[in-house]
């Protein structure tokens, strides 16, 4: 059921390895031990599947995995009522897990209630509606790597053979998607993560992909862009979006602004990848959550700075589109300030600009 | 003996606190663990304090108190003896001391040459040669706080009163200086300091010598300068240095050039304190030292990415003239490109561009 995943990618990039449902319960990888250590938390409710998503057990993309299969777990778990107290069920458990994390709410809803769907019709046709669930999300992440496959298609056009790629945080699907299509050219890139602190996504998340999928790959401080740009030279500067606004803004993990001004500098492109979002028309809709501080002043755990010194953790920063080189889409490659030629591409209207 | 010292600084800025001589003993303020916890190393050889200044117990400016006073130990320790043989004793622990971290040995030997030559002279008179010893280092040093005053006057005067003021790394004494010239002259500044990985200086010395010379200060990661420069509004950015090559080149802690070029983005002046060194007509004579990458791969002592990636460590880079606004040195702010008259100064041709 799981099967149409795609093989090619690295290990904690694979649907079963995000989360899956197995044996009537929800594994999810905890990325917050990965790659210490490759540990498992293992919901036996749905409501367990809520709260690691609150928790942060999984991040990025991983809760749009694990969410919906937290519907297929509801249907297991209520297996033995009547058809109608099952769907019931069901519905509670959509609506708890759509609500796990506040800003990513109206998206898991609708992932949850494609599960949904799929379960009742199972029950109304006498079949297992755990199964139908679980084999609908896997549907719908195929979909969304398809087109996470064409992004990185156009993307890896801007590698030369043998160049030198710098990323920043974690960009998900979209790193090892654009690695696999590398391979498949035989376009052997070599990395440059900066770790991205404070959570060190770069360093734990990215960098471990990278190797796994048999690339070079060297972590750097947040500080060291410039550096590395000036002296190991970097072709191409890339990272993926929380949110690309219509009029070019891009909002993406604090730093992402940093180096992007770094690479202009030093006429390095820098392409961002995902489609623009048609709920920010522009950038003034967006709100940058200030997370507490005070997480600035640890580092995996251990504090860094004495007591009394404040600290300051805006979550995302803000990158204008006169930074922006290219907004890398599943239509192709649009300049920031092009970006309504995207959604008119259903009418056969897209210019891609390559 | 060491009671000239500026006690308007905060208290890892202070000589006796930095290091000092002590019945026959040399207490060295650990930086490595500074300020989690305030300990003192102490040296009962003048063998110990070469060995604590090569295993980085102190760093910056602070083996230049350290070993000095290794010398004052060695007079104690020889006490006993002959003249003769207290001064050959003398001479053997200059030559250790010296030699306790290569790139700094001209400057070291130097400083315990003075406090050698105090020792035999106070052998010939009859005098504590241990007592003289620590008296000449404590000269000097007031001799180099007074230059380093001067700097922090022409420094502070580019500070706005209730100004925003940005740094990197951790500028030892000039940071404690420029605080208190703001303090004599009632201007409130308010500090943003980048922790400065991966040794964290800018979260573990620079902010809380901020904090206890009561200021406002804010510890931000190395990648939020641009969102800082564009949120809060930041008036000056300014680093210590630790070569100004001739031709403008700074030769500062990686992550120096990355905060310049956005500064330069932003429009926020960035001024660099000290002299420019004779020593480097063109930053061609300087080599970037590379560390070991690992370092890179940890956050105080707890490991980050994944084993089988790389890590980067160069120890410095250098930003260009063009990113310099002035160089704040004792004898005024010179433009980046016009050092020479630096040197022009002890015949009164000195343009001080301010």
């Amino acid at each position: 059921m799981m099967k149409r995943q795609d093989e090619g990618l690295a290990f904690m990039l694979r649907y079963d390895n995000i989360a899956r449902f197995e044996d009537g319960e929800v594994l999810i990888l905890d990325r917050r031990v990965y790659p210490a250590k490759t540990e498992f938390v293992r919901c036996k409710t749905y409501g367990e599947v809520a709260k690691a998503i609150t928790d942060m057990v999984t991040q990025s993309a991983g809760p749009f995995t694990a969410g919906p299969l937290g519907i297929a777990l509801a249907a297991w778990e209520c297996r033995d009522r009547k058809a109608e107290e099952q769907k019931e069920f069901i519905a509670k458990a959509e609506e708890v897990i759509s609500n796990a994390r506040p800003t990513t709410a109206k998206r898991m809803r609708l992932l949850c209630s494609e599960c949904k769907e799929a379960a009742f019709n199972a029950i109304d046709r006498g079949e297992k509606p755990w199964e139908a669930a679980a084999a609908r999300i896997t549907e719908l992440n195929d979909e969304r790597y398809g087109k996470i496959a064409k992004i990185a298609d156009y993307l890896v056009e801007k590698f030369p053979s043998g160049g030198h790629v710098m990323t920043y945080c974690f960009a998900e699907t979209i790193v090892g998607m654009m690695l696999k299509k590398c391979k498949e050219q035989g376009k052997e890139i070599k990395l440059f993560c900066p770790e991205t602190r404070p959570y060190f996504q770069g360093a734990r998340l990215t960098a471990p992909v990278c190797r796994d999928m048999g690339f070079d790959v060297t972590v750097i401080t947040d500080g060291m862009p410039a550096f590395v740009m000036k002296k190991e030279g970097i072709d191409v500067f890339t990272t993926a979006a929380d949110a690309i606004c219509c009029d070019g803004y891009v909002v993406n993990k604090v730093g992402t602004c940093n180096t992007a001004i770094v690479a202009k500098h030093f006429g390095v492109p820098y392409y961002v990848t995902g489609a623009p979002d048609g709920g920010h028309k522009t950038i003034d809709t967006v709100k940058i959550e200030l997370r507490d501080g005070e997480f600035t002043l640890q580092a995996m755990g251990v504090r860094t700075a004495a007591e009394g010194v404040k600290g300051y953790y805006p979550a995302f920063d803000v990158t204008p589109p006169e930074l922006v080189t290219g907004v890398v889409t599943d239509k192709g490659i649009y300049s920031p300030y092009e970006l309504e030629k995207y959604f008119e591409g259903s009418d056969g209207k897209i210019k891609v600009v390559v």
